[in-house]
């Protein structure tokens, strides 16, 4: 408990981060050592209390991560399974690396479960609660934080009660600070998960010892998390992003907010993250998906793309009078934003709100919005897009009210793609393109070839955004510092009659990131469409060049 | 209660699917009228009791969907909303809109909230209850069934719980069959759903007659549907993938497993898909990705590529002694693979059968299956996927075998793209490829420009595709009744460093069908190479080749 002068006692809730070990298990995932120096820098930017740092031994990446953990404010934790039978815990070569990595607290995951020692370990239920027994005490004899993750707990609870406690009461005895409830194979339920926590404390386990550590494979892993705690544990074990074996851990970015902002939770109690750190949510989210190389997901509560994107048309309207009618928390408190996208759902106060958010105030009645919708929805129908392509809507609405101003003309481009063998009998494939603009009045043709930096084909959407990019006269100085960094292609309709939707992301210097699309039943064309929008509205944006269009 | 024969009592829980409605409100997704109807039919498959299919009026697709609406076992329902003050039911056009598209169910949102009632719609409350008792009451005179989707129940039940209660009393009264209980805005907890439920039940409102629809925004749709159906409720509506708006809504591929094959509510209640239906969701879930040309989540609950993955080697290992170590269902009764790291004995016995559904009997242990097994691993991390490209599987198998004749080479290709001024002065895009290839020493040339019916360009890829189709020599005859039936196009990686990813579903004049997969940066690249596996599966697989190949 946690008195703070006059005001509520709250609980300490403990975070308890394994980002770096289990979420290590996520298929396809596998860290670097600088990877993961930069991930325990976000979890301790965020305010966990444990960094997992891996399993010293097991892998040499781990083993490395150790050697140049980080200071964080974050207790370092190494993790590592019990001794084995036949061999003390001085005398274990597996216990000895992770006791070797020196951090203040160690992690020992022990079986729980009879099945599993007569089955997989293949010892007496007897050999096993020795093993964790000495485990733990050896831990504790060397001045270490002792936690027992203690496997498969809820399946052996059900399985045999009297074991599964006979297990951790060890553990406890043993002088282990945290006693972790693990649902291994993830199949527990919510209340289940509840009732067998309430069980467990009523057979003499203290809450404030024990820990949840789930996985996803229900769907439940954050509420089963949140039933524990309801039933009285007091450290929850996750990762971010909800990396993990199988269906992943329970996700820390998603709990993290329901914990700081959500009833009974909020007022109940305490956690080492500041209500601050909120606001790093979705950047910590972002860099994790960088570092891995993925997509964000779009849906992810709290701090995806989509989580306050307000579609419906109805909802949209509402969200303008005023947005808690169809937001659960201010996007703002997690670093989030809100987005009314464009869709043939939307009604002429979602559309007004859209042209706002342009820059563009059309007042309401205006003819022009009955038409702007008309032309979106044409072209939805089509194949466009613009709810993920805001600067192409805005190029759009712009056109229909006549505020475009004409930048420059394309008059031809011409891609020529081959394959052939070079010079040195290799087969190869080279991408060229040729465009030819009018900027006032003069004519400028631009030639250029794909290549990465190792002179590697990379195809003819890049080859033309090059040649494109290339010169544009007056207006060079300013697309410059832009590039294109996403690329996405749809078929819509698909078959022979297949469509072709590309949406291209752009950025320039300054940071700024914007979407537009293209569609045609050439992929190249589409594209090109997008590329010829993502410069317009570069150029509609500079300020320079806005001078120059109205002086 | 469901009573069979001397059998325990079932209740039965009804399952209410809004893919096709609040699933639309996806960021980026709007299915197209066949889109729709394929979507009807999956629902359908797996057995569902209600499908939403739209908003009749609202949205032109979904107009047509209901024009088109396919006969399914399925009770097909329209969504729309409560009448508007000062009309008449009888009288409100976009009431007429949603009665007049004739199915026999109808479900009517209408608000519950007085804050909603005061700030979005602008009405008294009384006006907003009389609303619902006339929507609801027109709907049952017509001899429908009404459904009464209760928006934002949980927040007006905690702000003003009596007036939560004299609405949903409301349509009750005037004959709704379900009450549907909707967490519009997501931020409510599990517990919180079930204490609001069983209050509510407390309060008269018969549980048979309550529906449950949640939101993700804090990853416990499935965790608050399952509360809801614990308190009392015995409707769940839901989504496939979770699709919805924001986070999306309650996933139904997950719930449906979790509710036939886990306590208690496998032995609690039946619903209308039958267990066998489970083998199907795999299957259904990619199918909708593919639909939506969304990569599948290899998370996902029961039905994600990496749900029975076990990287852990501690796992593994114990998998291989007893799969129910490390599994908490078997993944085969969902349509699922348990999938174990390449390397061992368990990733060959898989790769053997795959071999023989492809008609390549390998005995145990043969050499060749290591290195099959290492090229599929290399190329599966370049990008290619060989799940959705059979054809191109067995290519590379036969090869590494010593079994694929070299039937021609390509020796070049060139595809050019040009959008000019045509001679009347309209822009016109006119792609253009030429193929050279070598078949029995002779080198064949060809060119073909690419349009469709209406000399509309189509594209480089059906531009090359042309070109090789035009003459491969001797092999013309076997060709001639191949054509291109879909095209697929992944950007993996993304961003700069993007990969393409194509796989091209071919079908012959026998009406086989089969699909292969290229991969390159560069995106004509890629679909060429999945052109060339295209022609020599068809080649292996034409009776006459191979009686020349073999003579």
């Amino acid at each position: 408990m946690v008195r703070s002068g006059g005001r509520s006692l709250m609980d300490r809730l403990y975070l308890y981060d394994t980002t770096l070990r289990d979420g290590q298990q996520t298929q396809g995932v596998q860290f670097s050592t600088a990877e993961k120096i930069r991930i325990a820098g976000m979890l301790d930017l965020l305010g966990v209390d444990y960094i997992e740092g891996g399993w010293p031994g097991a892998n040499p990446t781990d083993s490395a991560f150790f050697e140049a953990a980080p200071e964080t404010r974050a207790q370092m934790t190494a993790f590592g399974m019990t001794k084995r039978a036949g061999v003390s815990a001085e005398n274990d070569d597996v216990l000895a690396a992770v006791v070797n990595a020196g951090t203040g607290a160690v992690c020992l995951v022990g079986k729980t479960h009879d099945f599993h020692v007569t089955t997989a370990l293949g010892i007496s239920l007897e050999e096993n609660v020795e093993n964790i027994a000495r485990s733990v005490g050896y831990l504790v004899s060397l001045g270490r934080e002792a936690l027992f993750d203690a496997e498969h707990f809820f399946d052996g609870w059900k399985a045999n009660r009297d074991y599964a406690l006979e297990c951790i009461r060890a553990a406890l005895a043993a002088g282990a600070r945290w006693i972790v409830l693990c649902d291994t194979n993830g199949g527990t339920l919510p209340v289940e998960t509840g009732e067998i926590v309430r069980e467990v404390i009523a057979a003499g386990i203290p809450g404030d010892r024990l820990g949840i550590h789930t996985h996803n494979d229900t769907a439940n892993a954050v509420a089963c998390s949140l039933a524990a705690v309801d039933a009285g544990v007091r450290q929850i074990q996750g990762t971010l992003n909800g990396l993990g074996e199988r269906c992943g851990n329970a996700n820390l970015i998603t709990l993290i907010p329901t914990l700081l902002l959500k009833e009974p939770y909020a007022s109940r109690y305490e956690t080492g993250v500041p209500r601050s750190a909120l606001a790093e949510l979705v950047g910590v989210s972002r860099k994790l998906d960088d570092i891995l190389n993925r997509v964000p997901v779009k849906q992810a509560p709290y701090v995806g793309a989509s989580a306050f994107a307000h579609k419906a048309g109805l909802h949209a309207s509402a969200i303008l009078k005023d947005p808690s009618t169809y937001e659960h928390v201010d996007p703002a408190i997690v670093g989030n934003e809100r987005v009314i996208p464009m869709s043939n759902q939307a009604g002429q106060s979602n559309l007004r709100r859209r042209l706002a958010d342009a820059g563009l105030a059309v007042p309401k009645g205006d003819p022009a919005l009955a038409g702007i919708l008309s032309e979106v929805k044409r072209r939805e129908d089509a194949g466009y897009t613009y709810d993920s392509a805001q600067a192409s809507f805005e190029l759009l609405a712009r056109k229909a009210l006549g505020q475009l101003p004409a930048f420059f003309e394309v008059e031809r481009y011409r891609v020529t793609i081959e394959r052939r063998k070079n010079a040195k009998g290799q087969v190869i494939s080279v991408s060229e393109a040729v465009v030819v603009v009018h900027v006032d009045g003069e004519k400028i043709l631009s030639v250029s070839e794909s290549s990465d930096g190792d002179g590697n084909d990379q195809g003819p959407v890049n080859a033309l955004s090059k040649a494109l990019g290339k010169d544009l006269g007056k207006y060079q100085c300013i697309i410059d510092d832009m590039r294109l960094v996403d690329f996405k292609v749809r078929i819509t309709h698909g078959g022979t009659e297949a469509v072709t939707r590309v949406i291209i992301d752009s950025e320039d210097g300054e940071g700024r990131r914007w979407s537009t699309v293209g569609v045609s039943a050439n992929i190249v064309d589409a594209s090109f469409e997008a590329l010829v929008d993502a410069v317009t509205w570069k150029l509609l944006h500079a300020r320079s060049v806005q001078g120059a269009v109205q002086g």
